[in-house]
């Protein structure tokens, strides 16, 4: 237990006293690491098939970390970059801590280590899977499984890991403070390591998101419609790429974007439990350690669930499901019993109330996530519709489906206003007024919608595994059954996985609130820390005069920040930032959505090149050159993914010098507001495409072939980037720019024009 | 000069002394109005065409006009439900004045006028235009143009006779108040009318929308794709009712929503004067009346624009054009140059910012023109580079669209965030905190950018008479000539039209803006009518007393309403309004999306039957049943069309009793900014999908009849509900949702919960 060893080194060099209920965590983080080492291996240790499967395994693994090796090298000069600047923000102008430029480089490498872990066993995983497929359907679950365990677990532990080992440091070397400022002034730093996670997040959604779809929709258009030859054929020269991207993409993107929003939603509650509570140290002490708590024991009882998730010999697919939704039912109603005991253990003020936040979390999550499913899943007549639309030709499929799309975000937002008020009434005590306490609420129902993620993200991520092990087995000629069984492995795990995404789209939003919230205590800081200088700006000077008038920087309530700012909607300044921020989520969809259409435009081109100059390979006498299409999905990824990113990045701090801290805030809550239903919008029409196409190839509607097939094979591909490129991006994007406003908050507060 | 006869009684019948500036209002409205008759009265004198063009016209007409009575049934029935319920809220509850359900009712009954004639004029104008097209293409234009100049005249007409009218009553009628305060009851009970010119236009709008797609889809679908006959055959059932839906839809549908844009531009700005100038009442009525005779001056000069538009006998396309550009953009400048010198004459305090604020509204309208333009034109590259997406097929054609129409979204939000900024700047003296002023500016930049109405709608209503002009002359047999003619002048009409819908999007941001701000101006009437009742909530007698710590309701600043309301971005009620307003634009779209799917399988199915069922029509032998069609457009329309309006008119209400004003500033702030760029994004999507094909039927990347071609035809019909249904309505709903607001705020400050 190393950590613990240097964390009592640390806590014993002259620290204040840390409540000890904190230890929890990093012994969580150290048990998850160590049962996904666990898991790993034991996956490692099963065969891994024929030598054509091994082949097959080692093509895309090769392609796949050499892409994200590709990837972790763009990032690094960007990381590197924005490092000096901010390195030249603390140290050179003074306007943020010392501790921002590593804070924020940690929460890019352990974010982007997650994804690696996490793609690594995938990639191991892929052969293994469909030879244990081979043998039987509950083997191909566990093996499957198992692996995405790997990924889940490796995504909270190193969070846990990182949030903790940073507590212990910034508590032992930060102690120029009274204990309460010192408590926020930690809060508010680790907050900044969010960024980190949030741009590594970025980088991995944009880019998988890319790489995978130009793939995808290059090999389809190609070889499913022009050569008429079946997805995952050998022959097709983009197929490699595109079972690389799924790794890239759905795996690797997936676990840095959850990492993220795990981290965020912990560090935006635990910031505003320090604002909160700031009159009592001990209070606050405890309210800055229930989130991370809370994270912890639900890590715990995720990695039970997980050994929940087994079934007998021979078990059909039913029982299979039963035994996913065991696991995951399991972890959240204890997650719910536990939570309790905890709160009543540290009896935070309102302890009752945030254990009520924190149901309400979870119930909204899995609300969500039942609303997703019967939104996209063929199972239910949204989807039956949109495939019957499919009859009269693309166009009306294309119509229904975004119809359709967008009418369902009708559910999840009121869920998440019904939800956001209850998380925010319970822990505000019932009076609303009470508008700390009411936000600290919100940030830990977040949490715990997000506890469980250990256990979710398993069953999210053992999906494309499964996709993977079909995709090997079809191209290593393994036989229609073991596809068969891998496909139904996939589909077990979109119902479970249902409920992972409504957690992942509903925390994004409730951690999104948390983090507009905690960028008002950011910028209380940036004026603590500028209110002495010489060169202030007059404006900054005019707004601390007025806060000493409500009893000054430190006292001042969030009430107060908000009225001396004027952060109303009849100011023109919130009102322009909202127009900004609205349009920032339909752009940055705009760009990646182009950025697909381009790269998959290149992709059709490279495949008809090589049928026209290799005859042989239709034939099957000849090897495509599966590597140059790898090749030209990483390069098309790396060269669109920058400017979308790095727009992100600057319109916080472009709007922030022109508008100020109030046109900041605009700006992230007019992003926040229609990024959101964006995200859901793009993410169900394009989930419920792909389900429509999938309910005609079950037979309906003149089944596979037919013309209304071909019309929902274009739906489909359209489909793509929503779901999988542009539509996820988006979660982040908010969260992203609020991380920005939040990292540059002392830039802003010092030399914002107004 | 009946009105002024009329006003003239009232005027002297004891009312206030009204500054004589004001009577250029009437006078440019029966200008307006007459002028309108002669051109109407010139083009029916026009020669009618060949026997079977007589009845071609016939037909249409008879189909629109049978529309709009079953239209105008259903609207009247709403209409008549809404002023019991108005007059309930009035005479029995007590929370409003006794107007609202008049002024009401005038709003809708005069939207729906100005509908109905331009459409009348519309349907007369078909035939004529294409038999004077025949002769040549200048005596074309002139008979097209005309017609169109009688729909823009009859809209700012009807508009300000229905402003000056009201005034004048009103300024008769309520003679309790100190005159400061009466001037503010005058413009808040005015405003109101402005709901039912919404309500009116949003089924217009929906209604006509879901009619011309339904229509439009279903014979394309049919007719051009799987029988292969030419659009507008004669033998396709649907022919008719598509030509009826571009009245119903393009003519009476945009002259309702513009007609809409005017008044609610012109009453906002007026509600905003009075509340911006409250100390001294003679400054205050100039400030009220500027707006007006600004409208005023606006239309006399659009009539002089009209005649520029004028070329010699034999001009070509190119001389064409110029006319009417020559036309347009003298207008813009006489009214720049004029409204100085009003504004000089009148002297509002910041007269000179004022006038600063009206050119920024007139050129961020012709910037947004042309950047409209750029994005939807095939001359340009965005347009190109979608036609070459089709070279892979419908998907990737369908992806590009979509991807430009959300980076289209850029260029229109920076011109409206910088002249928002500039108006409210100007206006505000250039400081800031100046709100009241400042945001009269905004309105008043909205009033200037629609000022020119009457050439601009001119330019804008031409356009679907000269289509359908091509659609009589290809249904009588008059040879492609002529139609290639009609065609030219459609599309010269275009590139004037994009200014138009600059003008239209970029009012209409500007607009909800001004009647965001107006919402608190009627906040407090509805505050003032309530302080002294007895069974008042006990949130409103708080609110009540906190605005008598300030100086009283009558004295409080828009920054105390704010402040006491707490409607800044931390407040849970305006977050969770904002989430449910940036919902309730994508609900509403994906509503009328799904209806226009649904209308079309009907017409499909329809027009199959007939086919099937009747042989002889494919032959020529024997006509189809044109009437069904069109009967089944309407049914659908009028079915589909009720839903999603009531669900805007509920919203604010439901929230409001909810949330309180807070809540209803966040759903207004919400669904403004996402609403309009949600707009900007499916016009420009829809238009350039529509381009994208004119593009490839030019001849680019294989013409007419290559696969690129029928993938940028489905394109084409995706983007038809986007541009001609779906987009334009989310204007309109944007305002409507202020104006039920505006109108509910007594209800809403007496009943809400919190």
């Amino acid at each position: 237990m190393n950590s613990i060893q240097l964390a009592n080194i640390f806590a014993s060099a002259g620290a204040v006293h840390i409540n000890p209920v904190f230890w929890l965590v990093p012994v969580a983080s150290i048990v998850a690491l160590a049962f996904a080492y666990k898991f790993y291996a034991g996956m490692k240790k099963e065969e891994e098939g024929t030598d054509i499967m091994k082949k097959i395994a080692m093509h895309v693994r090769h392609g796949a970390l050499a892409y994200l090796k590709q990837q972790y090298k763009v990032v690094a000069i960007v990381f590197a970059i924005l490092f000096l600047f901010f390195a030249f923000l603390a140290y050179g102008l003074g306007v943020q801590n010392g501790w921002v430029p590593f804070a924020f480089i940690t929460g890019g490498f352990f974010s982007g280590l997650a994804g690696f872990f996490g793609m690594k066993t995938a990639t191991y995983a892929s052969n293994r899977s469909a030879w244990a497929a081979k043998n039987s359907l509950d083997y191909g679950l566990r093996v499957a499984f198992r692996s995405g365990a790997v990924m889940g677990l490796v995504v909270v532990g190193l969070a846990l890991l990182d949030i903790s080992a940073w507590f212990l440091i910034l508590n032992t070397f930060i102690d120029d403070l009274d204990p309460a400022h010192k408590m926020v002034m930690i809060t508010t730093t680790m907050l900044t390591f969010g960024m980190g996670a949030s741009l590594q997040a970025l980088f991995a959604r944009v880019g998988g998101g890319i790489f995978t779809k130009a793939a995808d929709v290059g090999a389809d258009l190609v070889g499913k419609v022009e050569a008429g030859i079946p997805e995952d054929d050998p022959r097709n020269p983009a197929t490699i790429a595109d079972n690389v991207g799924d790794n890239v993409g759905d795996v690797a993107g997936m676990g840095a974007d959850l990492y993220e929003s795990y981290c965020g939603s912990i560090l935006a509650t635990a910031a505003l439990g320090a604002a909160a509570y700031m009159i009592d140290p001990a209070t606050q002490m405890k309210a800055v350690l229930a989130p991370m708590v809370i994270g912890a024991l639900g890590v715990l009882l995720s990695i039970l669930g997980i050994y929940f998730v087994r079934v007998r010999k021979g078990a059909g697919s039913k029982e299979l499901l039963n035994a996913l939704g065991r696991g995951v039912n399991m972890s959240s109603v204890l997650i719910a019993i536990c939570s309790f005991a905890i709160l009543y253990f540290l009896r935070t003020p309102q302890w009752l109330g945030n254990w009520g936040s924190i149901l309400v979390g979870l119930i909204t999550g899995i609300f969500i996530g039942k609303i997703t499913e019967y939104f996209t899943s063929e199972a239910y007549t949204p989807t039956q519709a949109i495939a019957q639309q499919a009859k009269t030709g693309p166009a009306t499929v294309i119509i229904a489906g975004m119809g359709t799309g967008m009418i369902s975000t009708f559910y999840p937002v009121v869920a998440i206003v019904i939800g956001t008020a209850l998380a925010y009434g319970f822990s505000a005590g019932g009076d609303l007024t009470n508008m700390s306490q009411g936000l600290y609420g919100i940030g830990i129902a977040a949490v715990g919608m997000l506890s469980t993620l250990g256990i979710t993200l398993a069953t999210d991520a053992y999906g494309p595994i499964a996709d993977n092990a079909g995709g090997n087995a079809e191209m290593a000629g393994l036989g229609k059954e073991v596809r068969l069984r891998t496909d139904m492995l996939d589909s077990l795990g979109n119902t479970t996985a249902a409920t992972g995404k409504g957690f992942a789209i509903g925390s994004a939003a409730l951690t999104a609130l948390a983090l507009l919230a905690s960028y008002i205590e950011e910028i209380r800081i940036g004026l603590i820390r500028i209110k002495s200088h010489d060169n202030i700006t007059e404006y900054a000077s005019a707004v601390i005069s007025k806060l000493n008038e409500v009893g000054g920087i430190e006292k001042a309530s969030l009430l107060d920040f908000m009225n001396i700012y004027q952060v109303n909607l009849m100011n023109p300044k919130v009102l322009m930032g909202m127009f900004i921020g609205s349009m920032m989520a339909f752009l940055f969809c705009g760009l990646t959505m182009n950025a697909v259409g381009r790269a998959a435009n290149q992709m059709v081109n490279e495949v008809r090149r090589q049928f026209r100059e290799n005859l042989g390979i239709m034939e099957g006498k000849s090897d495509p050159d599966y590597a140059r299409c790898v090749e030209i999905s990483t390069k098309a990824a790396q060269k669109e993914m920058l400017f979308p990113s790095l727009l992100a990045i600057a319109a916080p701090v472009v709007v922030g010098l022109l508008f100020g801290v109030t046109g900041v805030l605009g700006l992230l809550g007019g992003s926040l507001a229609s990024g959101f239903i964006l995200a859901v919008f793009m993410a169900n029409s394009g989930g419920a495409w792909d389900n429509a196409k999938k309910f005609i190839e079950q037979g309906n509607f003149g089944g596979k072939g037919s013309d209304a097939h071909k019309a929902a094979v274009i739906g489909d591909t359209v489909g793509d980037p929503f779901k999988d490129t542009s539509g996820p991006s988006l979660n982040i994007l908010i969260k992203l720019m609020s991380m920005v406003a939040i990292v540059m908050a002392g830039f802003t507060v010092s030399y914002s024009l107004f």
